[in-house]
């Protein structure tokens, strides 16, 4: 299970991969990413990854490259590297041009990858549920938009660890809930499924829409609608969801306890679920 | 005149000069920056920026890297290229590790440079003065750190360039007048220079804070308020300020003529003041 990288159609060792100083994803945060985990050796909702992918270059008017041509290197990358459960990180910038703010006339894309086991959370995390803090949400204006301005995701997650929890869950000045530092937010009230609408606030996770999904399945019921920090410590239940976080229980947030302070039945019953999803035999 | 390149203590051209994929500058934006320039071989307030660098790099928890090692780095730089009137870019990153947003536990920092000419704003526009357009302020809440979070930057300058403006400047959802992609502003009324106080919304410039201080050198008024951009519509004078923006006039605003729609009696007047700085002998 060789760990990988991949450079502009290059394949090679990661302590290898490396781009000029000049690559605009490095001087001005110009660059799109995703992150795609396979269950099975199966990549879970690539095609979605590839149209979130591609709506991430529209809107910041990035130089054309296919979905095909993208899609083929990420098939390439998993073959060669042959892990079951992998993750592969993706990320595209705006090439490489002497450092001015104006996009530069003609420079491709630089098109990066990286593909190794799955950092799983931990078994009994997921099991028992994880503690979050919140934390003010001072990010830029178009968090749909899956960039490498992650600055204060970064910051966010570190102080949340130091404060001896898992992660942080950023709030809006008017104490509305975003999503947490890579994942977004769900609450259960009274059996009832809450989560963020899409606006340009929050990222449209390919796992919260999976579960979107997974519920009306289920017949669980579902909306898409603002609430806040209120609404987080009061719920029934609390969950993050992510590419390789799945559906992780949150049973404390800022020291409060959720619920019974024990992962819900909701939450358990939406990882079975969206695990399940994972481990089908592709068709 | 040399460009060059400088990485990690090792001098170099600048389109051999390269960063691993996963520095974490490049997946996170999770790296600071200074840009100085020099006149006659003399770099323009070098201390002040070597004080900012540390201060950003003290607001994220970097970890330590000397004042006295950085500027060692630069002036061998200087030397080395021997450009009269340089422009050298300077990134502290925090270090490289596997993809993790937390910070990693034993990474030291990148530090990367660059030494070119000063790309100088034509002669014309200098002296005729500039037009801009405003933009909404979408950027993160802390850019009173330089980091290289730069993408709304990025997208507001081409934006004014399609718009055939030479920049952008940023208003608050209030109204209030911020800075420019890569400047600050400042406006004069009735004889008094007005540019909005030192908060986290605003870079911290290093020509601003010389310009506050020339105005007093000068005996003109000065205050440090926020102003709205109506206030820039209807200002006597509007200009621009920064390391290679120097003091640029700002004659029209959305297409609306600034006072005379001719560069100013003060903008002149500080320009020239802060050029006479620029090229005073070393002590």
């Amino acid at each position: 299970m060789p760990e990988l990288a991949y450079v502009n159609g290059e394949f090679l060792p990661i302590e290898k991969a490396v781009v000029p100083i000049e690559d605009r994803g490095y001087q001005f945060a110009d660059a799109v990413y995703e992150g795609i985990a396979s269950y099975n050796g199966n990549l879970f909702y690539l095609d979605a990854h590839l149209d979130r992918l591609e709506r991430s270059m529209q809107a910041l008017s990035f130089p054309t490259i296919s979905k095909t041509e993208i899609k083929k290197a990420i098939l390439e990358l998993c073959k060669r590297a042959g892990i079951a459960r992998a993750f592969i990180y993706l990320q595209i910038s705006r090439g490489v041009a002497p450092r001015n703010h104006a996009f530069p006339a003609s420079a491709g894309v630089q098109f990066i990858m990286t593909i190794r086991p799955v950092n799983e959370i931990p078994e009994n995390i997921k099991e028992e549920g994880a503690a979050v803090v919140t934390t003010k949400d001072i990010r830029w204006g178009r968090c749909d938009i899956k960039t490498v301005q992650l600055l204060p995701n970064v910051t966010a997650k570190q102080r949340a660890l130091e404060a001896g929890a898992h992660d942080a869950i950023f709030v809006a000045e008017d104490g509305v809930v975003r999503e947490a530092t890579s994942s977004n937010v769900f609450i259960v009230v009274k059996e009832k499924v809450l989560t963020h609408p899409l606006t340009p606030r929050i990222l449209p996770g390919i796992t919260r829409a999976v579960i979107i999904d997974i519920c009306k399945d289920l017949d669980l019921p579902m909306t898409e609608t603002f609430f806040k920090v209120e609404d987080l410590y009061g719920a029934d239940e609390v969950f993050l969801s992510g590419t390789t976080t799945e559906v992780l229980p949150i049973v404390r947030v800022d020291d409060r306890a959720i619920g019974s302070g024990l992962a819900g039945p909701v939450s358990k019953r939406l990882l079975a679920a969206l695990q399940e999803r994972g481990n089908r035999p592709a068709v």
